[in-house]
């Protein structure tokens, strides 16, 4: 009844199989800019206008044409006269001729006649004559038509991350809704008959339900919306029964029942329906990890153990998450530290050792076996090598934050 | 009326008088722990209950009494009798005596009489009788009652940022709601005359609002609540009447308005209503930034050309909304890389300098003045430093991935 793992494939292999099989959402949406920031763009994005839509200031001064300042200096200033004064968002109704002036702020229309602006720090004004202290070349100071962004250009490619200048871009082209990639849906499915919803009561033997919460939020900062199952019994019909209702969603995680002992039902349930591309991996926690397609979508058999779990959402579902939502990759943020104890480990399997950093050392977190607390209380994890069984105190390990 | 800026204080100590002045949020409210996860903790968690709740198997196996297991061997196991067979979330109704066994998977409750769990990797059962191979000492394999939490230890305290590990240990709890930090909410006022909605027809000499959509999407990606108000022109009781009713919120931000030249209404307002506490910053671009604090409400105002109110939302507002929030400082993601061009730089001002990453190298990404593309297509920037104006073609610059 207990059928041992016959071969765990590398942490690599396993990825490079998910990696494979993961296809990226094309369903999409209409979304307000307003709500684009940290979405991935599902058109290209073309411009309809110039922007700048005019020639403009682009410093406070005086909209001049620049001939008329040639050989202006500190000691031989140049006057001119000063026509008009323009606020941004205003047109003047002059032309700026021979030795004249209009006072412009920055982002002004430029004023017909005038094709430079002389900054207001290279002026001195009394009523209606400015001094000139430094001449200014044609288009000096000025921001052209269409030099951010020229009409009928492209600015943004389907796929794209759309950050804040990015959503700014958008604006700047007065868009007001984008297409963008759906979050991708993802059934979280507990299972195990010791697992009891959080609001009811346990009765002996029975423990919370921890791994659907672990998991939906790792989902959700990666851009995909998981959707909660009802605790399912560990049998085989409850399993298919859940496996078949999953099967609307984009990718299915089970969490429980993928442990060598009796729960081998999810695996004989995935082989029924479709196909075990891998169960076991070589690591530690969550060796027990099993993947397979049924019906085109992917299926996750994660331990139920919350450590295992857990650390499973970090290896294998965050890149998962991203790729089925087109998000770039994770860029991990690495801390150097020196260990502060002595590790063992297991040689050949990957080992995810959750640490505490303090006082620059790397301090191991480890409490009973699939205790939630060994990752409630780290900041990071180091991850040990196949081939290494032995990390010495004071050894330099890197550190991914969590 | 255009009125120099006496003088501008240093990035650092411009940051320094924020950090001094910006007081974190209060308010909190209550939350499901399935949307806790990224909030801020508002209350200590002390465990009202021990986790696990019982004596549980940590492994696959056998319960024993481990005594019986004493002299086990490879070549001379110790045979014992199987007397029941538990799953997860049952209880046995038997006691382990002597040279007995019960099954268990992980997770199960410790039958009665047994102390200990051989790993079914160091069995071998046919019918009802197992061969150990193994001897284990009491407690081996097994996670005590507590031994993860214990009833009445504190678990998650005040200020502590839930990720989904914390999240996790809420949910062994049992625990369905907690009161978390509220997002404090944060005004975005956009100035002048020449901004209009997206949405709205341009007429001459106008441009669409940028700043309110990228300041908001910065303020949001780091745990605030951006409010939009309406597009204000920049006359002194227009900009007083905004600031009066945004004085509700958390914080107040006006973008445009704070330039020198006409637009030094922002600052007299402040003046009028409470204190400036500087205008003018050594920066580039961003120079004209004016902090303020009105009736115990901390005004920003961001000089109004996209490129400029982006960096300074970078620079400036992007620590503040995280301070408000009680966040975690951000930790940047730093990529060293050679630059693809000399770049000259002003002395005495940090510059903000936009680059794209590609081939290795950072390239420079400037367009006209303002441009939002300039952010736009930009991978990341480069600070600067006050002291230099010089960077060498291949010189190696830290880039900051925006």
């Amino acid at each position: 009844m207990m059928r041992p793992f016959k071969s765990l494939i590398p942490l690599e292999d396993a990825l490079e199989i998910i990696i494979d099989t993961i296809k990226p959402i094309i369903r999409t949406e209409e979304v307000s800019i307003s709500d684009a920031n940290g979405r991935v763009l599902a058109e290209d994005v073309t411009a309809n206008m110039d922007v700048p839509p005019f020639d403009r200031a682009a410093m406070d001064g005086y909209a001049v044409r620049a001939e008329d300042t040639y050989g202006a200096s500190q000691f031989n200033p140049i006057t001119l006269k000063l026509i008009d004064v323009v606020h941004a968002g205003e047109v003047s109704k002059k032309k700026v001729g021979t030795k004249e002036c209009i006072q412009v702020a920055t982002g002004c229309k430029m004023a017909t006649g005038a094709d430079a602006v002389v900054m207001v720090e290279h002026t001195e004004q009394c009523d209606d004559k400015v001094k000139i202290f430094k001449p200014v070349h044609p288009r000096a100071n000025v921001s052209g038509k269409g030099d951010d962004i020229s009409a009928g250009s492209k600015v943004l490619s389907t796929g794209e991350f759309l950050n804040p200048s990015k959503v700014g871009a958008l604006a700047a082209l007065g868009i007001q809704k984008v297409s963008v990639y759906e979050e991708p849906s993802v059934a979280i499915i507990p299972t195990g008959r010791e697992i009891v919803n959080i609001g009811c009561e346990l009765k002996d033997a029975q423990v919370y339900d921890i791994n659907s919460y672990t998991l939906s939020a790792i989902m959700r900062e990666n851009g995909c919306a998981p959707v909660k199952f009802d605790i399912v019994l560990d049998t085989y019909e409850g399993v298919r029964a859940a496996m078949v209702n999953a099967l609307k969603y984009d990718v299915v995680v089970f969490s429980g029942g993928s442990s060598v002992g009796e729960s081998d039902i999810l695996c004989d349930v995935v082989r029924e329906l479709g196909d075990v591309l891998f169960h076991g991996v070589q690591i530690k926690p969550g060796k027990p990890t099993l993947f397979g397609v049924v019906r085109g979508k992917p299926v996750f058999g994660i331990p139920g153990y919350p450590t295992s779990c857990l650390s499973n959402g970090y290896r294998f579902l965050l890149p998962v998450a991203r790729q089925l939502a087109r998000l770039p990759k994770k860029k991990d943020i690495v801390v150097r530290a020196k260990l502060a104890q002595r590790v063992v480990s297991t040689l050949g399997r990957s080992q995810f050792l959750t640490v505490r950093l303090e006082d620059g050392l790397a301090h191991p977190v480890f409490k009973e076996s699939g205790a939630i607390t060994s990752m409630a209380d780290a900041d990071g994890y180091v991850d040990i090598p196949v081939n290494v069984d032995l990390l010495e105190k004071d050894e330099e390990v890197d550190v991914i934050l969590l």
